[in-house]
């Protein structure tokens, strides 16, 4: 038996194209001689569908493409395994199931659900799905499958506090053959890792192969980052699909099985955090501007590390003539800042124009003068630069029909080191969940074959340059410390006591978890940040503005 | 035996003002001779807390509260009922209780939990608490009391879909002689005539008297309404506390009982939609200054309807004084636009300023010239004109210390009718559930004792005035249809087949829910909004931005 896995990139609510991708799947698979192509999670409406799932309409079309999806399984012979939602017949409970279709031949031979539902970070599978009360092993050409969706397999012997039942245990007393399990796992970081350490965990078990589909592509900020795995029975990593990227492969399932004391081997491919954060950047780029249709970005460039590093990742997403750099300067703008900067969009091959802001900075306090009489410059006037330049980049992006990318990096939206409507704007926030020590890293993975991001940039100390002389140092603590004790309060949900047991200086602290409570109403209106750490704000970190809680 | 019912103004997170609040209400009900004293769900840490609640220096911080209310319990000889976070002391499962404590005399007597977790529109209560999974009646001073929390009694007779357990069925089990119900129960303006339905069914299937303690005060754009309820025997309504206010009052219990046959009567409040919405919206801007700690707002005043409407709210809840009007005239605005604006001020007595901005914008426009040359004017001159505006208000914002409010409907926001960082800033969206159309009758509502609102701000044709004799109507259709159109949509989410059938046109249907799909991304970067319907922008509606579905 072969069995092919499409691991595809996928839009949400577009059921034409993801249909189109599904019957290529299947005639690809077919060419390659396959019995069964399983396809991803929810991958007929892509995933995550969010509110449109509570549309019947919405399901409707789900169903619709199911019915095309039997007619390509009719004509090619072949069994599809493939993500819907499916409507609960029961009244009770909730109105969906997130489904499995087993389809061969034109029939649906079974419909598995899915029974774990994560429910935190930027999950909310419990508002929309009742879990799988039931499970069932389908029989296809004499083989017993167990099939599971994503999370299913994350409750390894029932040790994962969150939920109460172990799917593959349920599946496993009616001896299955081996498992598919149908994913959409959004990337971070280290989650390449995990998802390999939850599969070697499952297949010794179960002693079971496992055919491991995840999607590939970004939806809006959720990144998928492909990856699929397929292990044979003693849990030797056969094949690691690539990271980031389409692929179709097709797998003969007789050498996967008795493989216990073979020689060992482990086919898993080993890339480094930066490596991955940038590749996941790249892809959440182009795919936000693909899936809305469009080809051009905008971008402030000023001359600092924050912008140079959006500048290259947007350059390769999109092309370096896709992506137009605006150098705003200031009265209070170095030179080396317009050099640096012109430089890099020279190295990169990004068209980029100098639009000096001071006239329309005059222009606006000369119209509040009568308000701003006797006041000393201040917040005010700082932010009115950075508004200007706003403004200024998303009246091109109006004229010409740019997305801005906004450049603000997590250890900024953190502390709430960024003016709202100013460099807080854009469609899409390319670097909002990379702090800036890794920022500096990433540069330099960047400049890993020869100098493209100016060494200048990446050296100086960084500035908003929004008065003379300004240092981000004069309002922040050192990035290195800062970064540190955002990351235990952000991603690891530590407490201040907790923290400065640590070691860190307890004003300091206090200082930092202070700014980013306070500081919550600007992230509110950021744009959405590309996801690549297992905490990003947004979706998946949701705090109430009016709170009064360490501030 | 007297019962005290405390419906209060909590601040999330805001540990020492939330217990100076339940502490007061513990003394005045003694004062008021009550042997118990009720206060509403998770008191003690403010409603939603959200993912503060994944913090367990958070949840140690609620648990030094309840030791806090233990004491004030024992020194008054009281009983306490008090919602709070608990800690799941089992590993399976989440890691918290939505809870009520039972505190008699300083002794935790009784600690119930609450089943129903609500996890639809703004609620993810299933993301943080692990539902009950038994239930006791607290006996004290003789009578036994069957203690709820919120959603618990809106599974009557297990009639609701989402749930499959109805905690009332088991407590009475147990005779319970009347019933408390813990609440925090957000306002949309059908809700309170939803809330005495669900009442006015519990209470006769039970035949035992209810104490439904809501809360009353605003969490950012969720506001909680009050009208707490006393119900008797036989349903009728006994007392129904004000809305949108703190109250406190005590109650016999022996009156409440054995009431059928009595003398029928119903002290429910009835109060029109529209007023319900005003008060809702002041005390939503109320509080969302004051948890903050602002005192003063700003707006633009474009002469127009919509900041007429929210200057008019943020008087009523700032004092005139405190709440400035800019006046921000282009060479597109017409005289009455100025004139109208003026009028209003003046008769709110409101301070404003007028501040054209053609300077501004000839500024922008000369700096763009370079890049702008041979383009005709458009989009990007018309949301410079909206930008300017902003930059401004944001600027004297900056410079003042107000916060500035956004001026922006619920239709406009729907169909993406708005410059993003221009007319869309702001901290706080007054109107943004407030379809136009209700608008003007919340206009005609301001000046049912004379003219507030000058009329002709009613009644001229709405524009945005970014070009020559631009009018709303040459980009939108008539308002009447466009809510009607958005009503079916957004609140009661139906398809385009199903509006169709209601006798739009399919042309207008497609046109506009696809107007609504392709702006998300504008919504995504809105200030709150403060929800009065059933289904408002924001936590209450999630929806992805790349999405390509009726687009």
């Amino acid at each position: 038996m072969k069995i092919a896995m499409a691991q595809q990139n996928y839009h949400i609510g577009n059921f034409e194209a993801n249909f189109a991708k599904i019957k290529a799947g299947i005639h690809q698979a077919k060419s390659e001689g396959a019995d069964i192509v399983v396809f991803s999670e929810l991958a007929v409406c892509g995933y995550p569908p969010r509110d449109f799932l509570e549309f019947s309409d919405f399901i409707s079309r789900c169903a619709a493409v199911i019915e095309q999806i039997k007619t390509e399984s009719a004509a090619t012979n072949m069994a599809v395994v493939v993500g819907s939602p499916t409507v609960n017949p029961v009244v009770e409970g909730k109105d969906l199931f997130n489904s499995a279709y087993f389809i061969a031949n034109g029939v649906v031979k079974h419909i598995a659900h899915k029974a774990l539902l994560p429910t935190y970070d930027i999950f909310d599978e419990y508002r929309y799905f009742e879990p799988a009360h039931s499970f069932e092993v389908v029989e296809y050409k004499g083989k017993r499958i167990a099939i599971t969706i994503c999370e299913d397999i994350w409750n390894i012997g029932n040790e994962n506090p969150l939920y109460t039942i172990c799917p593959m245990d349920e599946l496993m007393q009616q001896s299955p053959d081996f498992m598919l399990n149908l994913s959409a796992s959004p990337f971070s970081y280290g989650h390449a890792q995990e998802r390999l350490h939850v599969l070697k965990a499952n297949v010794p078990r179960y002693g079971l192969p496992i055919f491991y589909v995840n999607g590939a592509g970004a939806q809006t900020e959720i990144i998928f980052d492909g990856g699929s795995v397929v292990m044979n029975d003693a849990g030797m990593v056969v094949d690691e699909m690539p990271y980031f990227k389409p692929c179709i492969r097709t797998y003969e399932l007789a050498p996967l099985l008795q493989s216990a004391g073979k020689v060992a081997f482990d086919n898993t491919q080993h890339t480094p955090k930066i490596e991955l954060m940038y590749q996941a950047l790249v892809l959440g780029v182009r795919d936000y501007f693909g899936k809305l249709g469009f080809t051009k970005a905008i971008l402030g460039l000023s001359g600092g590390i924050d912008s140079a590093l959006v500048l290259a990742i947007a350059a390769a997403a999109l092309g370096a003539k896709n992506v137009r750099a605006v150098l705003m300067p200031s009265q209070f703008s170095s030179e080396h800042s317009v050099s640096d900067a012109e430089k890099l969009a020279k190295n990169l091959g990004c068209p980029y124009d100098i639009i000096p802001i001071k006239p329309v900075f005059d222009s606006f306090t000369t119209t509040l003068s009568p308000q701003f009489a006797g006041t000393p410059f201040n917040i005010a006037e700082e932010n009115l630069q950075a508004r200007a330049r706003g403004v200024i980049v998303m009246a091109l992006s109006n004229k010409f029909g740019y997305i801005l990318l906004n450049t603000s990096n997590k250890s900024e939206a953190a502390v709430g080191y960024g003016t709202l409507y100013g460099d807080m704007c854009g469609g899409l926030s390319v670097i909002g969940d990379v702090y800036k020590m890794e920022v500096y890293e990433m540069c330099k993975f960047i400049n890993r074959n020869g100098e493209i991001i100016p060494t200048n940039i990446i050296t100086k100390p960084p500035s908003a340059e929004l008065r003379p002389n300004q240092k981000d140092s004069d309002s922040l603590p050192d990035y290195a410390v800062l970064d540190a004790v955002l990351y235990e309060y952000i991603e690891r949900r530590k407490g201040p006591k907790e923290i400065i047991a640590m070691g860190f200086s307890p004003a300091l602290v206090h200082r930092i978890l202070r700014l980013v409570n306070i500081t919550e109403y600007k992230r509110y209106q950021t744009p959405p940040m590309l996801r690549v750490s297992a905490k990003a704000f947004g979706m998946g970190r949701r705090m109430p503005i009016v709170a009064k809680y360490l501030s």
